[in-house]
């Protein structure tokens, strides 16, 4: 398939414009941007994956409420706050943000998309807010992704936005996205924002089918900490200002390769986010029997704190490897099971069928060293694979959580 | 009912005699105990708990097949080497244990239960295990349990040993263990050991029954850090010195609620004792609809990395608790969800339906900072109620756990 990386963000693609302010939200980070706005210049199509937790915050449902159509024009993010539990009052405040949006805008409040992040079961600042959105709906510009980028960031360290460009029956087509998630981030979407534009023409089912399948295999795969929270939310608006779209079976499939790229793109930008983290950890589940099996072992051991650990000090423990890979649920013979690591630094094997074979420890302690490592895992038992991602376990990731809110 | 605690630990009871020896295997704490025995003078009745890991050790192995017979003489436990995934050489010295032992005591192999907990995929150093065994065969004595409860000590930092006495039809009977647990404990018994004697009289089926009882409200509620172990296993003895054994269906209730408070003594010893751990946590969940459903929720609490970390944090985070129960799988209404704190400091709601109450920071801080802490979540759908055990997420738990193996 043939793209290129393009910069831009989620302004790249045509008829999309953002911004980023600081609207107060962030006390501890004063001046620091923390709230965004993305804004087609006409009705989109729109699609949305939301968090699994039974808890779902406020912005949430009404999101749910406003893409029942299936068309956006704009979505609006605060960080620094999460509106969640916060009850009739955070209903009320999410429903306000979108009437302020669309006043400022002049579109409905039903065609905005809401997203909150940051600290649970405070209710939101909304003088602050309304400010914000007014000051942000006045910067709106092509060149206003990186602002918007910046401005939806919690703990994360690294602004996270990737464009790519692609042509459908000769003419040029755009993705943009722009995401925040480090902490909090397990499978099912854990205080996880990712935001895609494209001017590619789809109606929404085709999108949505192309974003949940996208989704699936790239940011329900990275594991950080194992919980999942109750904000999370990825949304894709497509506007069709390319005067182009998928329309045979071949089109659809390359515009959904490309999607889940740049999913792919933020989630392992995500992973190595993680709290704290000093190392991205990519575990590749081979030889599985089904799919399923291949997933669960996969994220059971990027999500073992104690292969997180030993990670974190260059340590090849591959027997709790083999351990996270016993107790995943999935079905495994630990006596066909072979083990691998590979880096940068190259690559060595730990285990086969099982056992201990004998390696330079030297090197695989070199190779844990690298700032991105794949464990390899071969189950020797039919032909489904799947890649998870995490990061270490750090002393940092338990000092920016032990004070997080306070 | 009536009982007390009394020193003695495994040999408390009548009948059986203890040892714990420094046999070589634990390198890096040369000088330190690492080989124990535990015999009772005649047959015994003789049940056990497995881990669930699909990945199960040699001595796990060899256990179930000796125990098949519902009968033992003798326990032999190493420490310092899992001796799993070691493939046949493992099963191989794992018979060899029970068969050295079994000389060293004048009997059969058969009635031999072996135990091993450490490094995983390192071949035994079978002289050390002969020559140790050999030793403690010659040590073992009425005085016994606390070297034998310290030779099977890894991470640990303190010794976890119990005793007590209780009467049936008015004859003494006695219940002693010992236990192993800090990191990698998870509800299915992750490298934990713990070894019960007891002189009641019960034959084996009764003895399982009431030790698998005992051992799923208790050991399989501690979460330290979500893995579970491939060689961890829980086993009881029972020798009939007393004279007596429960024979209504009233002292056989009575018999296992003793073992039960016995198992959750040392099980709040083992969630305690978690690796870098300053702070014993328990999650109590109430009005749940069912047990299973109180469980679940209790375990995603106990066991949340942000939960732990904010304890560790004194931070009153209660948004991450209800988060957690969000994500437990099991049925909750989040906005009927109350959440309180205790401990020696005092008590405070943190949440009432789903929404912040105005609390006291400096004295829920000041709560979250004792020892022992409490975390109440009153889901009020139903009556079921569970209790797990957790401990906190610190610095030192990452030490100890980037190095352990080397």
């Amino acid at each position: 398939m043939e793209w290129e990386i393009i910069p831009g963000g989620v302004t790249a693609p045509r008829g999309f414009r953002a911004a980023g302010v600081y609207a107060g939200l962030k006390k501890a980070n004063r001046g620091k941007k923390d709230l965004a706005l993305i804004v087609s210049d006409t009705l989109a199509a729109a699609a949305a994956v939301y968090t699994t937790n039974k808890v779902q915050a406020a912005p949430l449902k009404v999101t749910r409420e406003h893409l029942a159509s299936g068309w956006a024009r704009a979505i609006v993010v605060n960080s620094g706050n999460a509106n969640a539990c916060t009850g009739e009052q955070g209903l009320k405040d999410a429903r306000r943000m979108a009437e302020i949006t669309a006043e400022a805008l002049g579109c409905r409040p039903q065609e905005v998309v809401v997203a909150s992040t940051g600290v649970i079961g405070v209710p939101l600042p909304m003088d602050k807010i309304e400010a914000g959105i007014r000051q942000a709906a006045q910067e709106l510009s092509k060149e206003g992704s990186r602002a918007a980028a910046e401005a939806i960031l919690t703990t994360d360290l690294r602004v996270k936005e990737i464009a790519l460009r692609f042509s459908i029956r000769g003419r040029p087509v755009v993705i943009g996205g722009i995401a925040k998630g480090s902490g909090m981030i397990h499978p099912n979407l854990a205080t996880m924002l990712a935001f895609f534009t494209t001017d590619a023409s789809l109606d929404p089912e085709q999108l949505q089918k192309a974003l949940s399948l996208a989704v699936d295999n790239t940011f329900n795969l990275i594991t950080v900490d194992g919980d999942t929270s109750t904000n999370d939310m990825v949304v894709a608006l497509a506007n069709g200002q390319s005067g182009v779209g998928p329309t045979s079976e071949e089109e659809y499939k390359l515009f959904t390769s490309v999607l889940e790229y740049a999913c792919r793109y933020l989630a392992r930008l995500i992973a190595r986010d993680g709290e704290g983290a000093t190392r991205l950890i990519e575990v590749e589940v081979r030889g599985a029997h089904t799919f399923m099996d291949a997933r669960k072992i996969a994220r059971a051991i990027a999500s073992s704190n104690l292969v997180k650990s030993a990670v974190f000090g260059a340590d090849a423990n591959w027997g709790r490897i083999l351990c996270a890979a016993g107790y995943a649920g999935a079905e495994l013979d630990p006596e066909r099971v072979d083990i691998f690591i590979e880096s940068a630094a190259g690559r060595e094997q730990l285990a086969a069928r099982g056992q201990m074979v004998p390696f330079d420890e030297a090197k695989a302690s070199a190779i844990l060293a690298a700032e991105e490592i794949r464990i390899i895992v071969d189950l020797n038992l039919g032909m489904a694979t799947a890649v998870a991602y995490g990061c270490d376990l750090t002393y940092d990731y338990v000092k920016i959580n032990a004070s997080y809110r306070t």
